[in-house]
């Protein structure tokens, strides 16, 4: 047995790390229940060692945990560059990533990748496929293993806390996508798949997948295993190609847990409402309870400019039913490459799907934001109702906008009904009407 | 028995209006199941006479039909006027309202109203007692029954197609708001419990409830049965308050259609995930399956200022569980008034919901439009993309907004991803590559 590296690894030999006090204080449960859920491979702290010596925080993923947010940032060959993405970086945490992915496509990948991972205080992932892909000119036929190994140690050494690798995609499953009216849909996944079809040969990532645990490993990169074959549209979601996926990642997931390394699972993609909870059950049974981190699912496809909210709706039930981590869509989704603003109601519209989870979920004290923030509305007290809003510049320039003087800032109610009919302020005056127990009498002589 | 006037009414005596035929054919139903539906009372058809002699057109609202969406328009004391209301109206019809509410509770109800109804093709929907109560000057207290009746018959002689009455607050369930964190959050809710508080007497509209049939039986106004108690946050969901009202509900609806009155029934306000289901049940139950129109429900009260997103996650989450209407909520909900941008906001939202649950629900030929956009997105016809899009502009500005030179925009990628990372693209590439056949074969052979 080798001495212990990753979290995963620390938590079974018993020890208590600071990441996972760390952690345990930010979620306010026990540190020995943060090491029981790593050591079980159901919570993971995706923590490369040369980030933890930067400005990493560590941050906990698992169903015993608050429902995490991911945004996607990073340029592409047609947009972008470091300034742009560094704004995004910090518009994304500004408003409350938990982690970000940097899927630069474009160029100065390295530096761009550099710049993100020395500022940033969250986790940051990648999908290593993408700038292998640069680097051997664009030809994925080129590829060996070894251009993939090589480059996924490349990024564990600048400081990469997650990867997504697509190593599910088997050759066998491809004619399973073949009818599917939007085909593969992953990037990455398309990738392999075009190989595999040039060469008729199996995934090599999936074959090479215990050396890449052992490259992981020694850094304590965190497996986000992709999925290659998630449901681009409705019409494709949970499919025999989706499943078979799913039923190899299972097997992964248990791998690369007997190596070592922490293990979170990707999934869905494109899902009717009524698929998602089986959805979440199914990867939950399948993959032993591993994280399970979803890319919305947009519950419709018909919305395009919006599928921050088609998706959205999908995160809510997807955090509600035991995904760990959502990762945003912005309302560029399908369209471009998402900028700064888009970056923001991305972040908006998945804080709130996960804080509706958490909410549903019944975690303890999920709920108590929503209470203070109710309470101060009720009171009229702005000021308070502001701070506790998810956006509080938002949510005062719209008070303020049709409420312009100050006299009125304070004021007992808002234009939406004005003071004559804000039922805040009458309920208020009806308490007042209302002596001790005198409403409980007439609650038992009115005829 | 007298001569049958409402579609209620005509229903039962097996007659299959206009009106019938008109919806059924929208709605691609028989005229005979929306018949039988109407005559159960688990359908409306808001049709006040003298509107369908205008340009009305017919809608259906229940849950044989598709999932439906209404406007809040109208002005407030502090905001707004006849043209901006009649702009909002435009708005909220062109993105596919499918029935408005008049609100207005500020200058020049009267010309207000008259413009809207003769403007609008969809359902037009009031409070009656906002009008009111302007012309009582604001004070409550002075209200006595025959001014709410003579206010409902002047509505309806205007032709409004709906009213929001709030007969189900009743004295002795006022005890059961007091220790609640919100209150009474419905405007109408509020004036009736302090009308009932000052005069210590139950309320007027409740023991006027079979006159009020009488008058709105007269022109086939619908009653939409108003919920004074409803959750006006998470705290306050499903408690007793909320559930003592539905049960007076249940009873007014039972009483309205014994007086040939259609009845609909407004529901929740604030909903955690969790228990949405349960409400849409339980109001199928106590008031026999009349169509029930829900505000949302909000799902958190954290987001103020994007609250047509923590309601659009409740209000797909009610549709698929059998709400017939969803009420629309705007980004300004709890700050202000909405403006013509908000009407778009909220509308864009609530179409997703609605058509999110017409999907989950498996309603007939529901995702016939995310297949024919999914399968126009994997060919790249952009064109035909936008055209099905919810809100084509939006669409095809976002995607020329990173793609802006005319030889882009028929191109075989987006900015988001480039040209070498376009999965679809990829996928193509595929299938040209994958004989007939052949990939099945692979899938048997491969190791």
């Amino acid at each position: 047995m080798p001495s212990p590296i990753t979290q995963l690894e620390l938590a079974r030999a018993g020890e208590t790390t600071p990441e996972m006090k760390f952690v345990a204080e930010r979620e306010k449960i026990s540190a020995e229940v943060v090491r029981d859920e790593l050591a079980k491979g159901t919570m993971v702290i995706p923590a490369n060692r040369v980030h933890l010596a930067g400005r990493l925080e560590p941050m906990a993923i698992g169903i015993e945990s608050t429902c995490k947010v991911n945004a996607n940032i990073g340029n592409s060959a047609v947009t972008s560059d470091i300034d742009a993405e560094l704004e995004k970086l910090h518009t994304a945490v500004h408003f409350g990533a938990d982690t970000v992915m940097d899927l630069s496509t474009g160029k100065d990948i390295d530096r761009i990748r550099e710049a993100i991972i020395a500022a940033s205080p969250v986790p940051i992932g990648t999908v290593p496929i993408y700038q292998m892909l640069e680097e051997l000119g664009g030809e994925i036929e080129d590829m060996r293993a070894q251009h993939f190994l090589d480059m996924v140690e490349h990024q564990a050494k600048q400081g990469v806390d997650y990867m997504t690798v697509h190593c599910g995609v088997l050759l066998e499953h491809l004619h399973l996508s073949m009818n599917r009216v939007t085909g593969i849909v992953s990037r990455g996944g398309s990738l392999i798949a075009k190989w595999m079809m040039s060469h008729r040969k199996q995934n090599p990532l999936y074959e090479a997948f215990d050396d890449l645990c052992d490259i992981m490993r020694q850094y304590d990169v965190t497996w986000s295993l992709g999925d290659g074959m998630r449901p681009g549209s409705v019409a494709d979601a949970s499919d025999a190609a989706q499943f078979a996926e799913l039923d190899v990642l299972g097997e992964l997931t248990k791998r690369g847990r007997e190596r070592g390394t922490q293990v979170m699972v990707e999934g869905p993609g494109h899902v009717p409402m009524d698929q998602i909870q089986m959805n979440m059950e199914r990867q939950a049974e399948v993959c032993d309870g591993a994280p399970f981190y979803v890319l919305g699912p947009l519950v419709t496809d018909i919305a395009p400019g919006y599928d921050h909210i088609t998706s959205g709706i999908g995160a809510a039930l997807a955090g509600w039913h035991g995904a760990a981590m959502l990762c945003y869509v912005t309302p560029k989704e399908h369209l471009g490459l998402p900028e700064k603003e888009d970056v923001k109601q991305g972040m908006m519209a998945y804080k709130i799907a996960a804080h509706a989870a958490d909410v549903a979920r019944h975690r303890p004290g999920a709920r108590d934001r929503d209470d203070a923030l109710s309470k101060a509305r009720f009171e009229f007290d702005w000021n308070e109702q502001f701070r506790l809003s998810l956006d509080p510049e938002t949510a005062r320039e719209y008070h303020d906008q049709t409420l312009p003087q100050d006299t009125f800032k304070s004021a007992h109610f808002c234009s939406m009904c004005g003071p004559k009919y804000c039922s805040m302020k009458i309920t208020q005056d009806i308490r007042k009407m209302a002596e001790d127990g005198d409403l409980v009498q007439l609650g038992t002589t009115a005829e």
